[in-house]
């Protein structure tokens, strides 16, 4: 297949074919020649936060450790989200003996729907990470039948040359997990994403003892969440949430209270509704996400609540304000969420007021800091009270802090490092702070996409690169990130479009008026006039063009007169819309015998 | 004037007309009538960080304070600025007695080349501030000449029935004011940007013996700066930047330090340049409004640094690394400047690299996380060292905390309050700290833009609304924000543009093959199934548009084929593309003579 196309099938209407070079197998090196050579290579996840995906290679074999996509950034205009660039592993997918997942969270599930159907091979998770992947592919990709094995902390599966052992880890959703890989090199150990809580919600802290005895042991391979590196000290335990909305539910008893979170963060939302029932309050869930969560949690046995707790959206108004809590959707400022309609005024089961307290658990995500205190300010204008970030402990992170990430490399003591999940310059602090601890600078890797590291019994470096970076998913559309399709989004949301069409007869002389059309550019003044000059313009670009006897092409036509128009767009108001000129031949007979320009054509 | 359009005569080759049904005098009320209301009018800086101006109003005087822009967020696609509502002002021009500025930051003074010129009033400010004004208007307005008064702190300016007096307030740029107004029935508090900084590094603080004597005698009514009125505490002193600078500079002895910054907070420049020299390095400074801030500041006398400290940009590269300091814009990530364009690689007098250490001493406004973010990831790819945000004392804000906000209102006991400078939460956060204060909540008003706040001997109340809202500029044009313009630009940024041009003889036969552009929409599989479906889609359309046999309009007809277009698009790959439809009718006789659309058209 070498040089071929790949063609993607998802369960999607359109497909996309996408040319790629990958080679099937690189030309093995000396080592691998020798077939003593573990190969890691990171996909996504390193220099981005999201869209985490990390391969695992030895010999013949190949682990896939987690699938998960990323949302847009602004520049990314229209685009829905962003997965990874699957062209290396659909090369090689005979190679995979399995994926492993580590949580349930979009950034390590959502790229499923469009990947594993195409590579097709069996896919190991714990219960509610899995469940929460069964709804992700009901919805994107719902002919694909699974090939799903449930797994629990303490087993080990065997996939390959490698012994799979996942263990627990705390994290802001429940069922996370980290791996223990046993190769035939030594052990590689994959954090997930982890906190050190000490007293979490479901009593399922991270493994210490384990990975103690990793530690002790011996790890050749540490790949670690760099998330909170920045952040100095401890993360706070969960349970101060709790603390913090005991008090809350105390001083604002008179109040009807709405609370936003993230619908993954099942803790938050369990400590919310235990809170509520202790105060002898009902609870009304709003969100597409939260109900489906909430839902799909306790149908697992993730969340013990008693039916009667609950009371329909519809049900909202009326009920009496001190008996209701709300738990919705929103917390980032997502257009068309529960909480940004409310702010509004625009959802059709509750109207905020004077009599509501609104809290907001949880942190804005760097880059949607506007769309958040948008919808604050909203919310004060509908007169309810607000608590948000500025509050102490209203919401904590679910990632490790530089003292836990210290903690954890001290109990690891990995010969070779590699800092996975965030930005270039988490990923270079935290190798700093392996450094601090004892690493080695030569041993830790600050790893870009595709790159692939190569170890071996004596040491371990940067061999080489394989295809990897972003895809886009626009609707039911996809493609190579690379394409000048946000190239041409970016020119038009900044300049807007202005759009002519000219019609020709064959021997090049216009016949009709020209039709013109804009679209997001300012030139309401003095319309005529800029009317008359681009005429002029078209009409002499048109002249100069026959005159010159080169064969005609419609495309050095219209890029002739597209010229012409942005030197006068350009004079008339400073501004450089994106222009397109459509040229419409018509032959004389066409006209004579009144036939349709398509029948003509043939 | 009534009803009248009000033409916008700038200093700038397009000029847009805007319609404004703007009464000049309101109606007047009982108050009004007898002569006895004092009238606060906010235009802008409320609701929103920016574009500040307010309106004060008794009689036939009007005071406007400040005329100042706003940076548009990322939904304002492709505009460069926004400015203030001017029409309110340009109909009650002729009772304008001056316009006095606090300081020469651009959110106070931006967007004086776009009014002053109209209104052509007499404007007063500090020596500073006034010199920043003369550059913004030589850049925007140069055809204008200023009516400008250099005031000073002390100094009392009668402006109609309004004695002004400027006192001196700190903030992150010299030379700021604020205003005592004395009117007819009591004093009016204007503080400006402030903080309550005990050691400034000009040596001018915040004048707490006028305050507390104005507050004795009794103020009328206090405006005051809200930004930072979610940080508890007290502002760290400018100073504490200053010894960061220091230990900085003693800890990376060896390298060559680059320092970003706010063109204008000149008192952190000039901390930068004192340092540089005790520690007997030359200063280099990138970034054309850091060049131009720098010279007039010094040209006014506000920074004493002798010439032989600098050396120019081309002689960077050769300098020894120990013994340069480099101070350059781009601490919010613009896009071209100095800090971006090395954290790229791409500036012309500077590489970075090992030998380098990048201070961003600012932080991110909001908003721009994602610039700054970005920026620092790649000046780790370059490898250089970098200390940001997440470390101490690197910045401190020029704004007046929780804490600071209280003494003020303390010293000031004003008998009403209005909090400015804000979005709606801080200035609901502020309100409610003044409540805390001792005002009672009646005579603490949150207003919005264009609100009219009336005060009479006996109360004050919110009596009417005025004409406010944003402008955008954009390139030399400029418009009303309300115009479907960034809808059109947010349409073409998200879905793209699906361009298509018909062409017709009179008795509307379709007489060529359509021609079709698109930008920005992801069609690029099938291309032709899609245009045999396009084909078929408009020859439908046309058809049945003619049976119906109704007078054609070529507006219908367009609409008509766009509806079918927009049908083929959407099941074709769930995108819904602008669409644009180019209608061309050619006349028989055009193509029989030959004769140009235009001629024929006459």
């Amino acid at each position: 297949m070498e040089g071929d196309f790949v063609a993607l099938h998802f369960d999607v209407e359109v497909k996309y074919l996408v040319q790629k070079n990958v080679t099937k197998r690189r030309r093995r090196s000396p080592d691998e020649r020798k077939g003593a050579s573990l190969k890691f290579i990171p996909l996504g996840g390193v220099g981005g936060i999201g869209k985490n995906i990390s391969v695992l290679e030895y010999g013949d074999d190949i682990l896939v450790i987690d699938c998960g996509l990323m949302f847009p950034d602004e520049e990314m205009l229209g685009v829905d989200f962003v997965i990874p660039d699957p062209a290396y592993l659909l090369a090689n997918k005979e190679r995979i003996r399995g994926m492993v997942i580590t949580h349930g969270h979009d950034d390590h599930i959502g790229a499923l729907p469009y990947i594993l159907p195409e590579l097709d091979c069996p896919i190991y998770a714990t219960r509610l990470t899995l469940g929460l992947i069964r709804s992700r592919m009901e919805e994107r990709a719902p002919k694909y039948e699974l090939k799903a094995k449930e797994i629990q902390a303490g087993d080990v599966i065997d996939l390959g040359c490698f012994k799979v052992q996942p263990f627990s880890v705390c994290h802001s959703i429940p069922d996370g997990v980290g791996y223990a890989i046993h190769t035939p090199l030594g052990v590689v150990l994959h954090t997930g994403d982890f906190k050190l809580d000490p007293t979490p919600i479901d009593g399922r802290a991270t493994d210490y003892a384990l990975l103690a005895s990793l530690g002790t042991k011996g790890v050749l391979l540490m790949l670690s969440d760099s998330t909170n590196v920045e952040r100095d000290g401890f993360t706070p335990s969960e349970r101060m949430v709790g603390k913090t909305m005991e008090q809350t539910f105390r001083l604002y008893k008179n109040k009807r209270i709405i609370i936003s979170s993230f619908a993954s963060n099942l803790h938050r939302v369990q400590q919310v509704i235990e809170t509520a029932v202790r105060f002898n309050r009902k609870v009304a869930l709003i969100g597409r996400s939260m109900i489906a969560n909430v839902a799909r949690a306790r149908e697992l046995g993730y969340m013990g609540v008693d039916d009667d707790v609950f009371i329909q959206p519809s049900e909202i108004e009326g009920f009496p304000n001190n008996r209701l809590v709300v738990i919705t959707t929103g917390s980032q400022g997502e257009p068309f969420s529960g909480l940004v309609l409310m702010s509004r005024g625009d959802h059709r089961f509750i109207k905020l007021g004077p009599k509501d307290l609104v809290v907001i658990s949880a942190l804005p995500i760097p880059g949607n800091e506007r769309l958040v205190h948008r919808t604050i300010n909203d919310l004060f204008k509908q007169g309810c009270e607000v608590i948000y970030e500025a509050e102490q402990n209203i919401h904590v992170s679910g990632h490790a802090s530089r003292e836990e990430l210290k903690m954890m490399l001290s109990l690891i003591k990995p010969s070779y490092f590699v800092p996975l999940h965030g930005e270039y310059r988490h990923l270079v602090k935290h190798k700093q702070l392996a450094e601090e601890m004892g690493v080695p600078a030569k041993n830790a890797f600050v790893m870009e996409e595709g790159d692939v590291l190569s170890i071996t019994k004596r040491q371990a470096r940067i061999s080489g690169k394989v295809p990897a970076g972003a895809y886009i998913v626009d609707g039911r559309t996809y493609g190579d990130m690379k394409g000048g399709l946000l190239g041409e989004r970016k020119g038009l949301a900044e300049e807007g479009v202005f759009c002519i069409s000219v019609v020709l007869d064959s021997s090049g002389n216009v016949i009709a008026p020209l039709s013109i059309e804009s679209r997001g550019f300012l030139h309401r003044v003095d319309a005529d006039e800029l009317y008359r000059q681009i005429e002029d313009a078209v009409e002499k670009a048109v002249k100069a063009f026959a005159r010159e006897k080169r064969e005609r092409k419609d495309e050095d036509l219209a890029s002739r007169i597209r010229s012409a128009i942005k030197g006068v767009l350009r004079r008339y108001s400073l501004s450089s819309p994106v222009i397109l000129v459509l040229i419409n031949e018509v032959k004389e007979n066409a006209i004579l015998s009144g036939l349709a320009g398509r029948e003509y054509a043939k």
